[in-house]
């Protein structure tokens, strides 16, 4: 059994690990997918890291679970929201849950059948990603909005300044 | 001799069908091709219904028109506007006439040496696919700018509620 | 009610007349929609014609059937085959039956719930895409293999001689 | 420390299994990229499988071995040999070592300074994917040519007769 | 040696023309490639004007200049920021500098050992492409703000209405 | 007034450098565009070299000439030929005058109301890009099919090694 909950995770923080504790914990048979979305964008506003660099903080961040219950798999955009229920199917190992608070994304794995849960954010005025960045940028505090192994990977990549140059720069040869 | 008429139609309402009307009623002897222009999005704010859905709204819009003297046609986006006339003009059986009130769509077509005719908009204030789709959205009456078949498809697929949806999502995967 | 007959059509030949024929006999009360395949090729030794031109031709080979029981689509290829139905369902008009010999189609769209039939093919030894082409490329009778009216159309645009010149071509711009 | 394995897995079959286990038993300290190439293929003669099919296949033929060092991670093709090491770095996370005996891939990863080792093939002349493919198509035995948990999976897919199927079939929608 | 100056040049300006000026005198030695940044874009509010527009603008403003010591290359986006620098390289001969005072693009090429210099730019709050289509499209001075030559190309070509005229059509075939 | 001349140049031989020789005398007021066609693909057994390393090759190969009266402009490929010159013409300053012998080209350009002239090929049993690629390939003589100055960059490069790898690898990936 699988479940799969997919995110763009720019950066993976602290309302987004609560999220997935509370899956596993609820789901010690299943299995869960954690589907990095919008794979192929870095370097912008909305999406600073890439899918490996993304990828690198969810390993870290669940690190300390007990169980390897999960796995992460970079996920393409189709740019074609008909067809994006059959893009993942093909993507991803057989799933039967789809765990998301975002309606577009139920409707469209509802529409083809799939049971779907909405995942009881934790503190949602605090935990979301673009605060997280918006944080990041002004040089308010963000590393309490990520799990620790999370802030040191994003110190070491040095994301702040990444993010404070993005707000900047629009698409790289612009003059 | 066939002329062409591009839109998006999201969705087919009455100002499209007083132009496709005023057409057909004007050039008797012409096939009139419906592009469907957009065609591969479908789920968004602004392209909230697929191409399918967009196609069957307009057989049922015209099919009390006396003459079968219309072809409805999927245009995939090209993202080139200076490609846009060649890539019609591969995907369209010949065309002479071009229908248009958008002035880049002139534009380009008359560069191909295409004739171009403004056809006359019946109360734009009232008949726009934005008023349209803003209106289903707000729950304000959307019904009486459609024509009625189109009215009871949409009702079917629950159009409405699709388009409220749409406003709140984003795209599908984002948490 | 809907059927769906996807070909290439390169060209369309009596082989396809004779489907087409026979599906809109059996089934009265259809809308048969003829999916042109491959709509973005054209100029290869495969794909000679564009989807426009295919599209001219289908028109005028079915001109004498008594009822426009038919609609002419081009369909774009999406090259990722678990996508096709899906691809299909959003372009399309909604459809309950899908007409094919290919098995491939027949896999992919039964996997998807559709009824599929395999139209009965006539002397398929002769009515075939790539003999009609070669024998195009080569001189030989091919008029005899297409309905008459494709004949004239493909004679006023100098077809046999593409044909012939494509084999010969590669791509354009190798030198 | 992570190494990286990229191949088609179409099917994933003993061979592969060789590689990878003598590939953690050296490298007790790395975790294990099986990077999942032409992902966005499938339902073709040279790649019959999705991804997700084959990501099924490698979790179960792997699910036996006492620590879970691997991860699975599906690649879409970019088709610029240029840029395929750049895209790999933006999708996965850092990894140190490749593994490859492929020469172009070698190559390539040489030219951007990683380290690559050429793994033991184990009895080439029976593992290697095209003939597990020919053996599945032609009715040989292709049981004993893959871990029995992949045998398994691919039967209850009716993976054989999908293969001889692609075979006869070539794309969907020619007639 | 070789330096690379990437920019959009919608239009090329005088601010161009001076950072362009200063680079050729400063560096006698070094062939200056001039990248057409977003190649293949045109017709819309941003990039109003094709690439070989946008080349016969840079090749008839620099045609003062003692010595041919420039190429312009055009340079179709690849959307995807972190193998930009990679496809770069794959379509330029080899260069060793790059010229330029966008963050990001310093960033990636630093990223990749380019040693990176930010030319002086002159009196950037006139010289900016943005606020040249401005004055194009509202009537106000903009032939004293590009060199002569450039000034007659574009009156050639109805410059000034095209983007008027984009200003008011979004995209072609909208309704 | 410009003249393009279309090719691979896989890699640039001495009966490319006649062709423009040829032309560059009999039009000493034209500039001709060397348009680099495929400029995307690079390390196939096809196109060996990327876009960049052919564009050096042509201005070693020619820097000898007495006038600069030549540009190189890489061309990625679009993959829709009835769309081919509209993105010739999107992407190149204007030219009036187009140089090949490939049957294809030179029909798609004339539908579009160019001059085609068929330069005369020198020697093309010897000089033909697929044999200068196969001598290189089998260590036959290639250093005197080509001009000396590409000869050198090629060995610099260690050309020949990667044509022989490319033979045996298929593409990265692959195991």
């Amino acid at each position: 059994m699988r479940g799969l909950l997919v995110g763009r995770f720019q950066p993976f923080h602290l309302g987004h690990r609560a999220v997935v504790e509370e899956i596993l914990r609820s789901k010690p048979e299943e299995t869960l997918l954690l589907g990095v979305g919008s794979a192929q964008d870095s370097h912008t506003v909305d999406n600073p890291f890439t899918a490996g660099e993304r990828h690198e903080m969810i390993v870290r961040a669940l690190a300390d679970l007990p169980n390897r219950q999960w796995e992460v798999i970079p996920l393409e955009d189709i740019h074609r929201h008909a067809l994006w229920v059959a893009h993942l199917e093909s993507l991803l190992p057989p799933f039967e849950t789809v765990y998301t608070n975002n309606p577009l994304t139920r409707l469209l794995f509802e529409n083809s059948g799939y049971s779907v849960i909405a995942p009881r954010l934790v503190d949602r005025g605090r935990f979301e990603g673009r605060k997280v960045r918006e944080a990041m940028a002004t040089g308010a505090d963000w590393e309490s909005l990520v799990p620790p192994p999370v802030a040191t990977f994003l110190r070491g990549i040095e994301g702040p300044s990444r993010i404070r140059l993005l707000a900047a720069a629009g698409s790289p040869g612009g003059q």
